[in-house]
């Protein structure tokens, strides 16, 4: 899994029959200080996560493995919210501080 | 998923035979902005996609999960075309505007 | 899948069981424009593609969708010779003319 | 697999239900000798892996084949911890030393 | 599949019990010149590699389709050894005469 902040939406209205009632969210990596590392990913939401928010989100077929997403084409998807983020002794991430 | 556009298609008679009546398309990788990374993709087209549309797909087995592509030996795959991107706020791409 | 071009074989007698009378090509990458990447990958070869020929490859999971490939330890498969690529307009790749 | 170093862990209420009692543990990858490569990755532990061990851990759907992390969203699994690490003939990671 | 030469062994006492047995081996990643690229990957040994050996590895869930490798959270399996690697109708590798 790789952290990513919560930036953006997409809107489709053409798309895979099975895609219907997923809701897409763009996601920029973030690396372990927190930073963003230049790469992103559009992931299918499966907790609910909002603009700005701090998530962990899993690729490739990992992604079907939510009642959500089930043999959806789906490659990625987020799956945790992040409340705290610890490394290397020192809290880099604390969404109580960062909400 | 990442986000692309449509730059180009190719003809390949001799093929998989299990590959028949799949259109390939060749995408180029977009960014969160819209620019070109400088990756592509050739993906089969699962929505009718056209010339210069901006798409979203899908790679890895999760490619294989729509009914023209099932069971195939294929790894990437348009499963929506995109009609507006909003990233920090900000419509990035607005399908209308661009047609 | 992507753009590859056939550059050599291998030969490897001591091998696991299930890949005895598999072809293995190795293949540059090659990017839209018919231009070497730098990539490269050796492929199970499902087609019978020839030294030079440009060629689709698939990745993943996806190379064992093929009856050659099938339930054998193999991440890559040529599944498709491409005739002709047009990229922006433009045709990059004419078999016709490059054989 | 790849080599990497626990450095962090992360705390997520809101997830996936499936995800429930998994451990979640920030790896930096590390090099061949032993060095950090910049990657890092989130990974479930599976073994009791503990801070500052050098461990072995899987992606993709690898990360699903074992009995905590089966049939969950998750691609990145510890499935070992690393005792001593041979390289050219040369101990360049000793357990034993390094605690 | 990759190109890789056997450069090390790492010892795991405290792993996931389905890898009882399995055999790990370092690899360093070789470019089609036979010269190594930095990258690397540990894979499990399918068939008896030894030091030094140049042999073609599979990723991906391709590692699990041995009977060493099956449903063991391994990504990575070294599935041949190398004899004559032919690039541009040059001997680029030829292991009677590197032996």
């Amino acid at each position: 899994m790789y952290l990513g902040r919560v930036v953006g939406t997409l809107v489709a209205t053409r798309k895979e029959p099975s895609l219907e009632g997923l809701k897409f969210l763009v996601l920029k990596q973030l690396d372990v200080a927190g930073q963003e590392t230049g790469a992103y990913r559009v992931a299918a939401d499966a907790v609910g996560a909002g603009f700005g928010e701090v998530v962990l989100y899993a690729t490739g077929s990992a992604a079907r493995q939510t009642s959500r997403t089930q043999d959806r084409p789906c490659d990625g998807v987020i799956m945790a919210i992040v409340d705290q983020l610890e490394v290397g002794g020192e809290l880099v991430y604390d969404k109580a501080e960062a909400g």
